[in-house]
Parts: structure tokens; sequence; C-alpha cells
């Protein structure tokens, strides 16, 4: 569910005031998203997503995610784009909330992503990679190499009762993961989305239509963002890699931007990072939700066994390319 | 939240492809609503509803629902019209549930009701009631009078746990309610919402522009239908009644169908009553629903509140009318 604060009529056509999109048409929640309140709304003057920034998200960083979507924007990316009050901002208070409104985007995010839809996302991608190099602003990742040690303290001591020897077997992986991670400015740099998974990328009549949730974006390693796509798009229930859908997403981001030599070659270590990545916060997160609450638990086990699978990976071939 | 059930891309794309509403343009999930999975369609014949019919409501009634959704739109009810496939039948599958399309209705549920907004709903109640007195299919109440010891005995034991007498209290009342309860035929029975909660009854620009969720309407007393609506709409944060809501909604729905010297006799009772159905509904949910889950459980004493205010309350002069 993603509806954490209530909206009172009143607050609402207030809000609603200080913009210039007309009238009040249409208001509900919408169920996707776990970080934020998003709401659909509708008015005389077209279709809007109303999100109200919810705990998780560090208020000083919203100026610079409004700030990188409506870069994007203005550059051709189909990515939600703030919409600005009378007064010129974007960024607002609404019930007890940072509050913004942003354009809705057309189409239905893939359940089941075909080779097509991998191809498509590898290709918008390098096309979100090239449209934020003028940007400037930076953002610090997070949720980068450098917070891995403390993610993984935080439930290293709990993680074997999730699967025996989980803790061990991190602890060992994340130190070669470290120990291999490229060398600060040896591979390109930049702002990456960092959670391009498929329910933030729309689809309509086959064709990629829009990508949402900026909200974990970050500067940092251009091939990493790929990393992260290709643990999200490119492997089966079973949780073996489609070589195929892995090839075809590479070779679409590499003929819109050029994958050198450093970065090709980084590849397995950038995916290790990424299955580790999501795996911490998976495993935290299935740690301190109860098992019987409604919000479904994504199995932190379903990134370990990704993890095993770039660890055997020698080199950029084990991904079909 | 209210997406229990997935629906995977080539699912929908079949599905849809049943019906003569257009190609797939837009499709969310929707975060209101706790007993069906919901989803905002768009397509490009125009703005709809999907539902997936979750295990808590009887397959065999779903007939019923849409039937009287359908002959409710078609006597100028703005409620959700069930759209059916090119073979007929609006009632379909889909991801191993029972599914319908329905249309989308404009407008926004009235956080804080206002006294306009409780004579607006007394007014459609009345011609919901109207509207609906020439569809034949009858369905008894599950909820009804009949159902509420077997529902109390399931919460007796732990009740006291919840407010201390609780058991007791509502034992002594439940036997008085049942006591009082209008005889069989004594008042106008007919089709009944039978939830019409301020979150079912959508505004637009001050005026009422739609009632939706008929899943819980049944064949009853009408103006027990009306004793539910005084519970939802007319109490204070407080708990105190708000005597000019209540004469704005009896007024407003007297207006259009006028109220029998019995129906007007009985209002306490009904009240009573209606204050003990959601009373013992939410007492079940509270005691079966972890109290750390992410959903809202709804706390059962706000219903005990105004259940001791229709004990005391002597006549219709009570609820300002």
């Amino acid at each position: 569910m993603a509806v954490y604060t209530e909206v009172s009529d009143e607050a609402l056509a207030g809000f609603l005031a200080e913009f210039d999109i007309g009238g009040l048409v249409a208001f509900r929640g919408i169920a996707e998203g776990v970080e934020n309140s998003n709401f659909s709304l509708r008015t005389t003057g077209g279709d809007y997503i109303l999100t109200l920034y919810e705990k998780r998200v560090d208020p000083q960083d919203l100026p610079w995610f409004l700030g990188l979507m409506e870069h994007l924007a203005r550059r051709g990316i189909s990515c939600p784009l703030p919409v600005a009050g009378r007064d010129g901002a974007a960024l607002r208070r609404l019930s007890g909330r940072h509050a913004a409104i942003t354009t809705f985007l057309p189409g239905v995010w893939p359940r089941r992503p075909s080779r097509a839809h991998c191809a498509a996302v590898g290709e918008a991608l390098a096309g979100l990679h090239l449209a934020g190099q003028d940007f400037s602003p930076v953002r610090p990742n997070a949720l980068g190499p450098a917070s891995w040690p403390a993610l993984l303290a935080r439930s290293a001591a709990q993680a074997d009762a999730v699967h025996p020897g989980l803790g061990a077997e991190l602890e060992a992986a994340l130190a070669r993961i470290l120990a291999d991670w490229p060398a600060e400015g040896s591979l390109p740099g930049g702002h990456i989305h960092a959670d391009l998974f498929p329910d933030n990328v729309f689809f309509l009549e086959g064709r990629l239509s829009g990508l949402i949730d900026f909200y974990f974006a970050a500067t940092d390693l251009l091939a990493y963002d790929l990393a992260v796509c290709l643990n999200a798009w490119c492997f089966e229930a079973d949780f073996s890699l489609n070589v195929t859908k892995a090839r075809a997403l590479l070779t679409a981001y590499d003929q819109r931007r050029e994958l050198s030599a450093a970065e090709r070659a980084a590849l397995p270590v950038l995916c290790r990072g990424a299955a580790i990545r999501f795996l911490l916060t998976r495993l935290f997160d299935w740690l301190n939700t109860p098992a019987d609450a409604y919000v479904t638990r994504k199995d932190p086990i379903d990134y370990l066994r990704r993890l095993r699978f770039h660890l055997a990976a020698a080199d950029v071939q084990a991904y079909g390319f």
C-alpha cells in the first residue's frame, strides 16, 4: 500500500488553489510504491500524480530529485515532470508533509518482462544517463558501496535465522566485492536511477512509455545502474540468468552509450554489488517487518541466488555480451 | 491496501480483448478498499475500474451485486455500471479470480463530511431505495440482525481484553436490540447499500457525483440503511452526534422518500443495530489483525460510543428530526 497520510478535502482544495491546473475531478490513492503516499489526481486540466513524501525520504534531497526529473523531462526523457505552483515552486507542503504534483505518464509496468522489454530498458537507461550529463548538482549515493558494511552489520546477527550460514556468506562476499570495486575515477560516473525495476518502467503498445520513481536516484557509476537492471530484469523465476535478455539489455544500452573496456570488465563486480545492495535492504526489511503484516516482504534470498551467480561469473561473457 | 492479486501483462491483454472498450493506456492499483483488488484502468475508450473479487466475497452473490448496479445505473443512479464483454457477460474470470470492469466515476470522497454532504447523502440514499424498488432478485442480508449473536460469540471471550466489561455490555445491548427489533413486515423493505460510508460517496464541486462499493448491498429494511448512514456520517471526532448533520440527512431523505410513522419510531433501535453491526465486525477484525500490521485497524470502541448514544436515545427527536 502507499497511502500513509490522509489528505482532507479542505487541504486538497487549498493546495490545488496554489496551482494553475484547473479544478478537481478525481482523487484516488495509488496502491503501488512503498516509500511515499501517492495519489492519482485528475483536474479539468489533465491527469497528475500527487506525492506526499514520507519518513524514509530525506527532505534535503527533494530539491535534487525534483530538479533531476525536471532536467530529464526537458531533455525528452519520458519521466514525471514536477508541476510548479503559481509562485514557481514545485516542492510544497500538504497535510504535514513535503509534497509535489508531477505529470501522469500513461502505460503499464510489465509483470513478466520479455526480451523486448529488456532491450527497451537498456536503451532508455543509456538515454537517461546521457540526458543527465549536464545536470550539475550532485547527490552522493547513500546506498552505495560505502554504506554496505553498516547495512550488513545491522542484520548480521539475525541473518542465519533467515538462511543458515547467511551471515558468514555475506561477510565474505562483501569483503571480496569491496576489494574488487572499481577505483574512484576509473569508470564513467553520472546520475543514475538506481532502482529501475520493472514496476518503475511503463510500456504502451509494446513501446517504453515512461520511467518513474526517481527517489533513489544518485550520482554514481553509470555502469552500476546497468548492473541494477541486469539483476532486476534478466533473471527468471528460478533465479537463473536469462542470457538472451541480458544480451538484449546490454547491447541496447551499448548502442546508445558505448560501454568502455573498463566498464565491461567491471560488470561482474558491479552486478555483485547491486545484488548485495538489494539483498541487504531486503534482509533488513525482512527481519524488521512482521511475517503476518499485510505488506508483502520481498524475500532477500532471491538476491542471494543472484549474488552467487555473479560471484561465479568470470567476465562480461557470462552475461551473453 | 487493495491489490491482493497481481495481473500479468498477458492476462490483462487477453482479458481486454474480450471487451469492446479500446486499447490499454494505463493500469494502476487503487489503494482504497479492503475487500477486493481494484485497479484504475484507462483505455483508448475511456476510464474504468477493474475489480478482482477476493475471498471475502461469495461468488454466488456476484451476479446479484452486478445486476443491482446495472439496474440502478439504468435508472439514473450515479453508480458503477458493469461493462459487458463482447459475449454479453460482465462477470468474468481473470488471474484466478472472478472479475468485472465497471465505469469510472469522477469525484472525491469527503474526508470531513459537512452538513451539506449529509443532506446530499440522505437525498441520494432515498433515490437509491426508490430506484431499487423494481429490481426483483433478493439477497438476504448476511450481516443482518440474525447474524449478530454468532458474530458476538466469535469475539465475546476476548472482548474484555479490548475494553474492560465490553463482553457483558455487548451481550446486554444485543439482547435489548433483538427484543426491540421491528417485526417482519412492519417496516418497508427493499434493496439497501448497507455500507454507505463517506469513502463510498464521491462529490464534485460540492455536488454528489457517485455512489460506489455495492458489495455489502442486500435486501433489508430501508430505514436500517438510513441508520447506517447516521452512524457513518453524523458523529464528530469526539463521538458526539452532530444534530445539525443528522437533521439534514433525515430531512433530505424524508423529502425524497417519506418516512412512515413506524420508521420514525424505529429509528433509535435501527441505529443501535447499525452501531452494533459495525462494532462487531470491527471487533472481530481488531482481535484478528496483528497490531503491527500495515493495514489500519478500525477501532471498535468508536462504535461502542455511538451505540451508547443510541441506547440512550428515546425517540427520533434525539436525532434532531
